[in-house]
């Protein structure tokens, strides 16, 4: 059974050389392409040895790449005449999506050429030409996106998955997603043992739909397979908490935990914005309160979680928000880029398998007990 | 068909006699009766013409009760010699919850001595015990709990169900919960014809389960007899936004929702509580602002909308928050005394029976087109 750490030998992935390469769809976010180029910029600036292939429109990306000097040498743009817009349904573009640029963005992950794919495009068509050309890694039923969630913890932020992928998940599916989520905690938050929760909307073991009490017992016995620490059930007031690191939920809950809490924090900001503005004395008070207030905002930004993970894939995918603006695609950009050094996706493949292969073993070991009984 | 409002003569109501009388569990919350009791102060403080059978500990009650003016002589104490505990199963509680403050407040709106109930207690305890003594209204197949949250329509409100009297709901189901959050908006925030939408991951028609696919339908040809107006798909941002009055859910997906929106907010006032802590500049702007800050309090504030709302059964029962305080309790009482004051029961009843018999016409209609096809 492996129950090591994830920082075994990956000496090999592409995110170990000299430098990282991201591949960068520039079309199909709701700012456009100068938006993804700005963010680029940014990125490059941060992090010397990270490079990107750019995938669009070439005659419009040209010139937004030539104005940015951080980006001089370190943007290959790759001409793309075709874009995925929101309104477009993932299975045509699964079947149809030759040309566009998430294609190819997609493609130069599949190929080798870059390490992590990242793009601001429809949710649904990227997790499908993902699925299509990237494939689920060996022993992967359902793929999971996963996203960073302001909470309580000391690193300040909890993962969850599934936030959409699929809007279905068995028992099985569950045991997976906590596997898969521990792996991104420990890559992406640093955190040797992640404790894990289970969503539901109660802490008994007798409460809930009897999918999630039957994943509440394989969670429990693959924690350690997983390298993750089990805490049962946890409710929603627990995706900011500090109960635990990673929430684990199908992917219709997960969206929509994911939308009310976006939701929540908006309505929060809007009608705090509007106190502030109520009075002359209360402009002054937001004058006097400006550094605290931006205190406030950096923790609770959206901006700055910005990437959903695909997990589950060969290869991985961050999907950035659609509205992002330079700031947000910068935010993403940094996920890959950590993601990418990392060497993430081997680790997440090697512990996938390895979990696999204890739940193999504990399955015949459950089997050679029933025959014992 | 029924199409006209739910302003129905229902002047053999309860609640339309010279006064209102609301039956209160005393015991079960987590602050215990006194803060039930100092709630119970401030709400007839505020309303003349309400009074209330107290159920609980009569050696308990009787010094809170005689220690508050404004319950002099409008507050019968009900002895109940036991109490519903939070880790009490629902089933437990039904089979033998006879002799609880609970069981008697339930009874007491049973007996058609009080129109409303209200409790701190146990929630599943508190459905359960509902369920077997005042039974299911005629036509309603699960009952629903519907909670208001703060949104930016100009009523300050959305109402959601359900929250969590269920974990499951079928498309009939579902269009039964607009039908009775429709007439809860229209009695409870005084909208004529409440717009209401149904909860998915996404706004276009292919998206989600297939139980929503067909629930949609539903609520389509059911809109006219509900008397509300059907907006189609919402998404978890909706909640608390100014789309829909109305959003309709299954119990496990609402309360997840529920729970992580409060669990956000919460998270977001506490860090804005630092925020202002943490220089000196920035206490002396709290100050400043204390008035603002105040009114953003109280647009947010979850015990001024503490009360979910069973709907569907004979008789109107108010859940308020466990952890309510005697400002919470207040507002409990206030939204039952509401409910009581309008006659909502009775309307509710007459809205699910008509919109039951118009669901009857339809499906006859439809076979009979069937057969003309």
């Amino acid at each position: 059974m492996a129950t090591g750490s994830d920082l075994t030998d990956t000496g090999a992935a592409a995110g170990q050389g000299p430098g990282v390469v991201l591949s960068v769809d520039a079309m199909g976010g709701d700012r456009g392409p100068a938006a993804v180029v700005a963010g680029l910029a940014r990125a490059a600036a941060a992090h010397p040895d990270v490079s990107f292939i750019l995938h669009g429109d070439e005659a419009a990306l040209a010139p937004l790449v030539g104005r940015r000097r951080a980006l001089a040498g370190r943007c290959t743009i790759r001409h793309a005449p075709r874009v995925v817009t929101m309104e477009d349904r993932p299975s045509q573009v699964m079947r149809h999506g030759e040309g566009t640029s998430m294609w190819s963005c997609i493609e130069s992950v599949k190929q080798g050429e870059a390490t992590v794919a990242v793009s601001c495009g429809n949710t649904g068509a990227l997790m499908a030409v993902s699925m299509i050309r990237l494939r689920k890694l060996p022993g992967v039923n359902r793929p999971a996106i996963a996203c960073l969630w302001p909470s309580r913890n000391p690193t300040g932020f909890n993962v969850m998955l599934d936030v959409g992928a699929d809007i279905k998940a068995e028992a099985p599916d569950l045991l997976q997603y906590a596997t898969m989520g521990a792996s991104y905690a420990r890559n992406g938050l640093g955190l040797a043992r992640p404790r894990v929760g289970l969503l539901n909307v109660g802490t008994e073991e007798h409460k809930g739909r009897a999918e999630l009490k039957e994943a509440n017992e394989m969670l429990a016995a693959g924690a350690e397979a997983g390298n993750f620490s089990y805490h049962g059930f946890v409710e929603g007031g627990d995706i900011p908490g500090d109960r635990v690191d990673v929430i684990v939920t199908d992917g219709f809950t997960g969206n929509i935990a994911l939308k009310t809490g976006e939701g929540t924090a908006k309505l929060i900001s809007d009608f705090l914005r509007e106190a502030f503005n109520a009075t002359f004395l209360s402009k002054i008070a937001a004058l006097l309160a400006l550094t605290s207030l931006k205190r406030l905002q950096k923790r609770i930004d959206p901006r700055r979680v910005n990437g959903g993970v695909f997990l589950g894939l060969n290869g991985t995918v961050v999907k950035s928000h659609g509205a992002a603006d330079a700031t947000g695609v910068a935010a993403a950009i940094r996920l890959a880029y950590l993601l990418a050094k990392s060497g993430f996706q081997d680790r997440l493949a090697a512990r996938v398998a390895s979990a696999g292969a204890a739940g193999q073993d504990a399955a015949g070991l459950g089997a050679l007990n029933g025959n014992l009984e």
